[in-house]
């Protein structure tokens, strides 16, 4: 009996296959001998001269660019070149993802309210005809209840100091100051406010996790910006030197899943539910409440036994899809998947409800005034000021719908057959 | 002294001042008298004919769609509709993403190797200039050298029992037949091939957990689909009958971050390193060694104490922007979006690598065939069978130059201004 | 290629040769038919005469109680019976664990500040030696530097509503009423104080987190009794009635390793740290700094990547150890076990550091009356009122001299011979 | 409204009422004039001969040893002094902890077969009344079912190369020498296999997961001593030689909660269930089936939003006791306090069911030899060779009554009342 792992075993067979040892050494050792190529020259500024220039420079680099170029800089792309200035840099192009649309799909909010259509980009397909099956049935079933429920995004500056003690005398100086320090920080924006300032040490370093809240936007830059003049406010004015200190500290889940934003939040945290009539579920989803339950447990087992945050089944598919369609930054994908998912059976039927504690979108700001992403939002009506309390409660509504949805299809055994169906005739 | 905390009495206040606890009751409530809308007749195939019947639906339906419907429905998106059939339902048109690229990237990988450009759909300023700034250093410092280290997409059914013996016998009989376990699972697909199957056990239910490697595809259907062939060979076969059992039991990590997959890898694991010269450290990043080890060391503090899965920067930025210009599924950042990022000083410099064990990416299949996907792989050079292992040390290496440019921006105290240069113009 | 773990495989040979699936199954049904025994009548207080009446019935249960007896309720047991009761039900005797006393300890800390012999009950070889080899080091480098950070106990009631709005509603009384709260849960003790009072919302269900200082002892009855009258005083008061609330719905980490207790805290947090000279590594730990830095490198990747909480060597030894000479609960080290240790080359040597944010200690209270508890207390200079938050600080003072020993020894290439030495010898 | 906490801004204003800074940072800093103590000249051996002398020493330093001595190093630990030698070292004496028996608990498992009595040992009041009576519900159900479901404890070594491909060469050649290094390792042991050999990289590093079953014992320290012979092999016959290894690289969770023991198991994995009829529910638990399953709800969610690892209440309450009275290793604790208790309503009443995947305890070897741990062994009938399995067996079917009562007590209200009982009349 083999004691190594299978798998281990058949790369190790498959590598040996391919390369000796010595051309592997070869592969991966540093070219220094290699002239290191001209860099392209990259364009700050969008522009159709700027987009021609690099594909000029692609082309003599000895890249393909046959058929490539017109793809990626279509017309369209090219006279509409200024509008994505500020977004990127050494644009070449514009990629397009297919939108499908969800809806109607009713919102009970404290702050979404009515008839949404959601737009969402990918190129997975079933999931559109997914979150629209869940959609369909939570709309039917009186609408999805949601409710902001706390906001908050954090932004973690670390010090260093030559011990212990002044990192104690670091922090008493904070505490005192707390009210110059939130002033310093809101000096840099109209819209954000510091609303917590808590500091945390580790013998001689202390974190200082600044939370704000972000108005409609989903702040990340305006954090960072904010975080930066109290950090200069505090170079400047405490006694207590640091040996140094950096803006962010990787204390704030920033672009990643973390324990600090399941526990604590990081943007807006929102919860959505429904209870679904038995007949609903039975009619639309094809499964008993009873089985939506014996999935429920299994799945939350399964969740604990491999180590998720939370429990849940794929907010990431709905998250990345509502994103990527109205200009939210998609990275954040990995830090807003994140949260809890339940069910329970009630009187009136199957009461469904997330919990999604890290929802960072924006009706303002980052990718929200572009052409396309623009015109998403105005389809669904949550497009500038105003909205991005709404628009948070909306994306954990899109997300209850796909767990349904989800769920209904594990438990009544359609999972693999509509991926079947649906992807297989590429 | 408030022991409530002030984030808390801060949205409680706001409420107050907007809404009566009537008002809000009765904003959440079921909408049961409403009439729930017709849904919006989806049409599973993208068609010209079928985008426009969509955009009629929704003007019916009251949605302001002057505007909106020419920007989404553009014309070039309609005469290439039937080719986003298949991946999308109740497509109404598009989303355009600036692409910026990034090259040439020196690769010196078991898979990939010699120069690359890539492509990065982002709407987030100042994030293509910062990898563009890590490739050409990693570059002139003789390449990232990348190896793929293990290789695995894992599909988890669950089996509940009638209680903890018939749990073992199951196991039993599937340790005796995994051969034609494996069979039948193969059977459904031409690149699939199962490494693994392990049974986890919890009194009365099985987890089985299913590890495929999935050719040049990143897989994710071709394991669903082969796991249910899997699932009803044991349905007839097996004599120890199961209550209910489930196609996934939420133990995968699918479309999620969990420690099943740092620990054991879903998808392809690679690991990519470079060692910069001191000399080219301070030219180009504009910081010291030391002091990119001192960030080093509290970036890492940071991250285990605010409990981030692995510990590293901002992997998310780098795979979305990727995964979304690659024709991706941009959902798997949150899986992908995990692992560990070092930096050492060696004799020669600073070596920095990045272990990603989630690296979910196909050069066939899923979205890569879209049209300006495609141009975007064409772009990179890694378009069609061949070519998944090289796209996922690629993906690697891409990360490392973000790594390392974010880095030394925190470093050299530039990550605040670089971002109010680039993005507050706008 | 076997797919199937080799584990897995050896296990069900080894069951195969040992049951027919039959007699596994005949093993494990219930035993219906065979009338339960007779319980133990137990005896609430410990008195001799009650542990004899204990183990007559134990006898007369057919247990061999011959030699046995004797040695758990032994003379001096049966003599100081009566300072048991009230620590324990059903007692039958004592059980002896060696206590090994390293020392002299150099604290210099905030609490803790002079020459410390702490008491270890052990049975693991070379544990002992190995703190004490560490507490060596560190006094001849001057002392251990401690400071407490933070203080607070959580306990954490939990209450369900009919829904999210009354959630809310609930969540909004409870922040207005505070004070009211507040007043009741400390009319319950003399030394406890309610700091912080936080809600967290998962749609129809509020956590309360109540965090307390606890004076001098570990505090986690303490903290119990207090939540309870202030969840009746919520009863009895707020008008927004749940379905149904429990005093403790495990998200406060008690009895066990969670994110809550590494993130925010919970008991004692304290950090302990000390510089030892490079004189000093190489003559008594047998190892250069150099070597210490690599090996620290190591350790914290495997712990990032294996899924630790925090990142560190053997706490628990130290804790366990010393909470059972000192009459601690034994129990929490699931808890305090949890934090992190740092190494770092200084001008003046080797610095290293722990910081435990969970440590639960009372100088009072517990296990602290009993007889020899009583006297080891005594030996440390630490018993009774006032010295709760010196405690802490030689715990963590203790779980840092742990740290440096094993990590000297790992790293110098000695773990394995001290074992074998000094255990093997048995 | 201050933005700081206040527990930060209470302990920030008693720290000022007690020092200045100035006396805060003299407590704090190094006594480096301050000649260090002479240390304990410790004793290897314990013998009531160098119990005396390290009493002189104590005394002559200064403690106050009067009344302490006598109480831990009393006549009886004098005279069984030879005993503990092998298990500590510069013994004092000995702490008294007071055993509780639990019993008779019927356990149908397929290594523990019948009536247990099971000692405990605390000082936690309640606790012992609290076993007590899950064990009795559960016998009175027809008992406990059982099974062990997987082994072995893991030993990690961690080896560094010059680069990844040195690394990858090392796995190559430890898959091929598996083998042999399978014959190094178990050429030190009677008792231990080498089960499985699993390599895991990180670029430049690799570490060796080595997991082995240890027969009857626990295994720590069988599995440290037979990995250094397996690397001593390899240092010896490996032509790929790593710039420096250690014998564990902190990868195995050995003395600490981790994802790699709470999804692969380290030492002992059982699960331990039982269904308990409504009427006894009612009759001993004094609550509902309904109410439990909605404590299990809340619970569940608790665990989930708390970061625990897992889900159970209070397992490490039972384990610190059961390890304490059995001579097992306390500080184990710490990895094995992790797992899933789940509760079910099924036809014959309440399924409550509890799996444990890191249990580490041994019926020989470690701290069971010692007088007092021995005769509690004796009196649970499982002393010496054959019993390990059932040990462990026994271990979660004891944690299975502790999470059945407190649960109960917990969902009916009668959590603090019996803390307040039982413990405050102290």
């Amino acid at each position: 009996m083999k004691i190594v792992p299978s798998s281990v075993q058949l790369l190790l067979e498959r590598l040996r296959a391919t390369y000796t040892a010595e051309e592997a050494r070869l592969r991966l050792s540093r070219q220094a001998e290699r002239a290191p190529e001209r860099t392209l020259r990259s364009a700050r500024e969008a522009s159709s001269a700027n987009i021609s220039s690099l594909w000029r420079q692609l082309g003599a680099a000895g890249v393909e660019i046959a058929g490539v170029e017109q793809e990626l800089a279509d017309q369209r792309t090219l006279e509409q070149a200024e509008r994505y200035s500020g977004n990127i840099e050494a644009m070449v192009g514009t990629v397009k993802l297919p939108v499908g649309v969800v809806g109607p799909l009713l919102v009970n909010g404290l702050n979404a309210k009515g008839l949404y259509y959601a737009p969402m980009a990918t190129t997975e397909a079933a999931l559109v005809a997914s979150y629209a099956r869940g959609a369909m049935v939570a709309t039917r079933s009186g609408g999805v209840t949601t409710a902001l429920l706390n906001e908050g995004v954090l932004r973690t500056p670390g010090f260093k100091f030559s011990g212990l003690i002044d990192a104690g005398l670091f922090v008493e100086w904070v505490a005192r100051n707390a009210d110059e320090l939130k002033a310093a920080a809101e000096a840099t924006t109209r819209h954000g406010k510091l609303i917590a300032l808590e500091p945390i040490i580790d013998n001689d370093i202390v974190f200082l996790l600044c939370r704000y809240t972000t108005g409609d936007a989903s702040g990340q830059n305006m954090v960072t910006i904010a975080t930066d003049a109290l950090c200069a406010k505090i170079e400047q004015d405490c006694p207590v030197k640091p040996l140094h200190w950096f803006i962010e500290a990787n204390f704030s889940g920033d672009k990643k899943a973390s324990y600090i934003g399941l526990i604590t939040g990081r943007g807006r945290k929102v919860s959505a539910s429904t209870v679904i009539p038995e007949a609903l579920v039975e009619k639309h989803l094809h499964v008993s409440i009873d089985r939506m339950l014996a999935y429920g447990e299994m799945a939350n087992l399964g969740a604990l036994l491999s180590g998720q945050m939370g429990a849940q089944g794929h907010y990431a598919n709905g998250l990345a899809a509502f994103y990527i369609a109205t200009g939210q930054d998609a990275a954040c994908v990995s830090e807003s998947a994140v949260g809890f998912t339940r069910m329970e059976r009630r009187e009136d039927g199957l009461f469904v409800s997330v919990t999604l504690p890290n929802i960072l979108v924006g009706s303002v700001g980052g990718g929200t005034g572009m052409p396309s992403q623009s015109a998403a939002l105005s389809l669904l009506g949550l497009k500038g000021a105003g909205h991005g309390a709404a628009l948070a409660e909306v994306t954990a509504a899109l997300c209850l719908c796909g767990e349904i949805s989800i769920m209904a299809a594990i438990a009544a055994g359609h999972f693999s057959s509509a991926h079947e169906k649906l992807a297989r005739k590429r």
